[in-house]
């Protein structure tokens, strides 16, 4: 009962913003994504009822109290399905630094739940399997799957109906999403904290909510329609959108630092130049630059020639959650 | 009928963003600011018959078609309630750049306002003198008067119920207000044409307004209750959902530059290591941190250990225009 799954975080081009129910980690929005290759977690489990309790490895480490509570009451979901209740061990690492609007957390729990599945020999749909990752955090329901992939927020109380679904095939359309790293220092305020925050406090809160469905179906539609400059205007609104929400809560908060706000304005300045390139941003300080192929030499010049920017990362596309070992 | 006057500009604690009829300029939201003594306009004035159009000498040099346009169209309301139709000759000058976020029009606006009136031998009120100065600019109306004074929106078709007025006398409370000269440029988008870009494409604009008359009843108590505290996590709020406002705009609108963000969490950190100081920042690029006069020295050295910030401004509260000289 022992497996090894790779999975490929996201970037959300229509953010994620708010939760509908902590419990269960429903969303209050739907949000549109794009896994992406370069960046992956790792993930090494084995069931064993010889094991005393569930232990974590993370990047080498043996992970911290907080960090081990999240992942077995993750693990618990599946072991009940299972109808087993063997504990873990677990052992992941990713190849980029956590915490830093990355979407760590993403590909983190994404290769968990595909698995701990396979792990526990439960036969699960994607629609399933993205159900469960939701449960870990947000975002990794939409690593469950490769290329443009829609989160759906739903509207039962039992979260059946929040799963995500690929819009297209994952090699449906090859773009790049230029990643600039303006710091490795982990970030003040978690999203959920300040998901939380901007739910509690901001007066934008509730029109963020009504104004998604437009944004998600204007966005699916011109994937469909491989309408670049649509998708860029779109991901650059939705990210303003919601670091808005986010500076317009009581205390506001500041996911930039000075580099990024920098690397925003380079970005629209080479955009008015005749180059398409659109930013997006997590919650976090990186800069994320969204382009076609032919105009990746540009947009990687440009970011490397902003003074803070330590590293560039190409992205294309990503796949699924690959099976890598099974034991 | 020659005169000279010098008015301040003032910094909005509670912010004004958007109008409710661009004509007359009246504001969607009433505002609350701080007059300022360190930056200033001084206008002279002299109506004559034997001129034969309207001129106009901003810092030493000729106005362009635009602003000579502006400056004649609101002399043109003043002339009109004299029932005189003098041209008039103009002269201005501001101890501080223009355009970049510094309210060089409220100053503007508010010396020309008074210097205007007294020329033309109008006996007018504070009340009256801040509806003239509204329609030349929506801050000018609030430099009629001297310390904290309160803008109101009002409700009236004709404007006349929107006006400004002093909240307490204008040496209530000596507090510091801190400009960090983060840029000289002027800014890419006015403050007008970003308002009526958030009303047309924000989904934040009827929030905006909405939350507002709260945040102006909080802080006239707080200036009364001289609540330091209160006020300044007040106008740091009111601040960012401003800003977030224009961020949430279509396309989005970034007043801000690098340096402005780093003055921003420089602030935020050296009030976690228990110094009392709070950021604000209009419709460009400055950054101003508002302290109490014996932890200036402090939040003055701070602004200027920031790599990029080009000079350091500090104002106390500032008096109503002043009439220099009559003839």
């Amino acid at each position: 009962m022992r497996t090894k799954v790779k999975a490929h975080t996201n970037i959300a081009l229509i953010k994620y913003w708010g939760k509908r129910d902590e419990r269960l980690n429903l969303p209050a929005v739907g949000s549109i994504s794009l896994t992406l290759d370069a960046l992956w977690t790792e993930t090494e489990i084995e069931f064993n009822v010889r094991f005393k309790t569930d232990r974590l490895i993370l990047n080498g480490q043996p992970a911290t109290e907080k960090e081990l509570r999240r992942t077995s009451k993750f693990l618990d979901l599946l072991r009940q399905r299972a109808g087993l209740s063997s504990p873990a061990l677990i052992s992941s690492k990713n190849n980029f630094p956590p915490a830093a609007g990355f979407g760590s957390s993403a590909s983190g729990f994404a290769a968990l739940t595909v698995a701990a599945a396979r792990a526990l020999k439960l036969e699960l749909s994607g629609r399933e399997l993205s159900i469960f990752a939701r449960q870990g955090s947000g975002s990794a329901a939409r690593s469950i799957f490769g290329g443009f992939v829609e989160m759906h927020a739903g509207r039962l109380a039992d979260g059946s109906d929040a799963f995500a679904e690929p819009i297209v095939p994952p090699d449906y359309w090859d773009v790049r999403l230029l990643i600039g790293v303006t710091s490795q220092v982990a970030k003040k305020v978690s999203s959920t904290a300040g998901m939380n925050l901007s739910k509690e406090t901001s007066p934008y809160y509730q029109a963020w909510i009504n104004a998604q469905p437009v944004d998600l179906k204007t966005m699916r539609r011109a994937i469909e329609q491989r309408d670049f400059e649509q998708i860029g205007q779109l991901a650059e609104h939705s990210c303003l959108k919601m670091h808005a929400l986010a500076l317009s809560s009581n205390p506001g908060i500041l996911y930039w630092n000075g580099v990024t706000v920098e690397a925003m304005h380079s970005v629209r300045d080479l955009r008015a130049s005749g180059t398409q390139a659109y930013f997006t941003i997590d919650a976090g300080p990186q800069i994320k630059a969204l382009c076609l192929p032919e105009d990746e030499p540009k947009v990687r010049a440009m970011l490397e020639s902003i003074p803070g920017i330590q590293q560039v990362i190409s992205c294309a596309p990503g796949p699924a959650p690959q099976i890598l070992e099974v034991e």
